[in-house]
């Protein structure tokens, strides 16, 4: 049998693949209909889980992410734990920053930070050119393994948009105002449109070999996008998230998901994505409307609300359903991830519910 | 003549109301045809401005706040400064916090701190009752030297709404998730209820003495309500808006402004104001269409444009009163305040461009 370098089979696995096109959840992303509403959690592997906990306790944040065997044992237990309808690969949104070579580390809390952020147009010519095939090979390693432990459950690869990377890359680390980032939006233009196009082709080639690896679909992490005002959306970012989705457009399904995004839909919606991932500041039914017929929708509790004890979570579950009313295109989730204080339980609680609340 | 107890004459001034009333800003709050859009800026009077930063070395910020002449002096520096529609007066959201002896003061940067914050229901017990007549009259006698001073240009009054109030007392400051706001609303919905009832008792009293005082319209700040998804905002916040502005309610106009609201819109018009505040995360048209023909509009460009260079100002200015397209009823603004790294000079020139590009 061929081997990859790191020592796990290149070739897919033996799933059913008849019988995956099939998953409640791939037929929500085409928008038929599904015996129950499909369910996962964003960051489903995270600090809240005790078993994710016990692996940090022996490995590095990024020790787990580029090890193809850790990643998919975390990737792994979280599924089995949880009970969801998708795997979502073990993996951060500014791994391909690592190749660019700007210091990039995880300080306690997970929190990145960037030693070397770009700052100007002439900081540019620094950032190493990025080959995801050569460089990020341990995801699609990971995604190989994932594929082989869990046939029948459809598998998510995903990676950070344009700007959200951007946005990393030049403030260093998390932001609230978007100072630098928009700063050099709006005061090089040209330098940004250079970052955007190279950011955008990086997350294109990343997008397209965790899919030629076996991902079932992709979400793209638009995170921070809600930042921006529509037109500006529009004018430095659209094209670009539009170029990194390219890649994958008819292979297989995208979910497109931003927070704070409730001004951007129509425009996100044209930049691409079969699918739209809602934060909880939307209605999702006024959302859907607005959206129009074309999309499915993924989302939308308030991560928080995993925090209010069982009959909250059964009242905002139900409320959610009840807004959709059996319509098909439909992916429970959260509005943003799953918060290290939720208790696993209610989290698999919610994942029941969801199934139970909906079986048609 | 009779004094108020600061020394502040208690009559009102001799100002024309019957001119005052035709002021532009005034006329669009009642979506008539005005000569040019009127234009103020959130935070006018703030650290960007080096009259005030001048102030702040010899007194603190609550010493500022809470002495009439100081605020009034800060209030109307300001607007001679910049040439804007309006005054609004020198003050603090969270000064009503003071009465209620939690423990506010603010750290260095001037953010809030609140030393016994309420978590639970039986901290309730503890919040000192609050007469505004009796505890913040310093800011209507502000308002009565505002008035004097600057007898031709609207003066706003402002409050903090329910939500954004309970925030700070049951954060103990700025957040970034409302953690404990939430869990509060979730979990002890009664002590919620009489929390929110009781704000808005305090801001429904607090408005009318400013309104007494002489302030021709009130803009209220919900500034952090865009955390919630709309059906909570509906459940839990909404109706006690509502109360807040029912002491003005046809006495003069209100302003109803809050960030990240783009999935709100609907649900704040409900709870009243004669203008909605928009942050810039919106489009300002299709935000007004949401909103339907009965309101006017405030807002809406980035506050981070302001840092960008005169060129790309008045790119987005134009874009903004291009998407207005002349349609009466709309105050030009920022989406949120004045960041404090703002050059004056490209503040003053943003009003001016306002004026120039709308003059009709």
């Amino acid at each position: 049998m061929s081997r990859a370098k790191s020592g796990v089979p290149d070739r897919l696995p033996t799933a059913d693949s008849a019988s995956l096109r099939d998953h409640p959840l791939l037929k929500a992303c085409r928008r038929e209909a599904a015996p129950y509403t499909p369910v996962w959690l964003m960051r489903q592997a995270g600090r809240y889980m005790p078993e994710y906990r016990a692996m940090r306790e022996r490995h590095g944040f990024l020790a787990l992410c580029t090890n193809p065997e850790l990643a998919a044992e975390v990737t792994v237990t979280a599924v089995r734990r949880l009970g969801v309808d998708a795997a979502i690969i073990f993996a951060d949104i500014l791994l391909p920053l690592i190749p660019m070579k700007v210091g990039l580390s995880y300080e306690a809390g997970d929190g990145p930070a960037i030693e070397r952020p770009i700052r100007a147009a002439a900081d540019l010519a620094r950032l190493a050119p990025v080959d995801p095939a050569a460089s990020l090979g341990f995801v699609a390693d990971s995604i190989r393994i994932v594929r082989r432990e869990l046939p029948d459950l459809p598998l998510i690869g995903f990676a950070g948009a344009p700007f959200t990377l951007a946005s990393y890359l030049i403030e260093g680390g998390a932001s609230r105002d978007f100072r630098h980032t928009k700063s050099l939006m709006y005061r090089e233009p040209t330098a940004w449109e250079r970052l955007m196009t190279a950011l955008a082709r990086i997350t294109a080639d990343y997008l397209a070999m965790q899919v030629a690896a076996g991902a079932d679909l992709i979400q793209l992490f638009d995170s921070w996008v809600g930042a921006l005002a529509p037109a500006d959306y529009r004018s430095f970012v659209m094209p670009h998230t539009r170029a990194a989705l390219a890649s994958i457009r008819g292979r297989v399904p995208a979910i497109h998901f931003g927070t704070g995004t409730a001004g951007l839909l129509e425009a996100m919606r044209e930049a691409g994505g079969e699918v739209i991932g809602l934060d909880w500041r939307v209605d999702l039914r006024a959302a859907w409307e607005r959206l129009g017929p074309e999309v499915a929708v993924q989302g939308n509790l308030d991560p928080m609300v995993l925090l209010a004890g069982r009959e909250e979570i059964r009242r905002q579950v139900r409320a959610i359903l009840d807004r959709v009313a059996g319509r098909p295109g439909h992916i429970f989730n959260l509005g943003h991830g799953v918060l290290p204080e939720t208790p696993v339980d209610d989290a698999i609680a919610m994942v029941e519910m969801v199934h139970e609340m909906s079986r048609r």
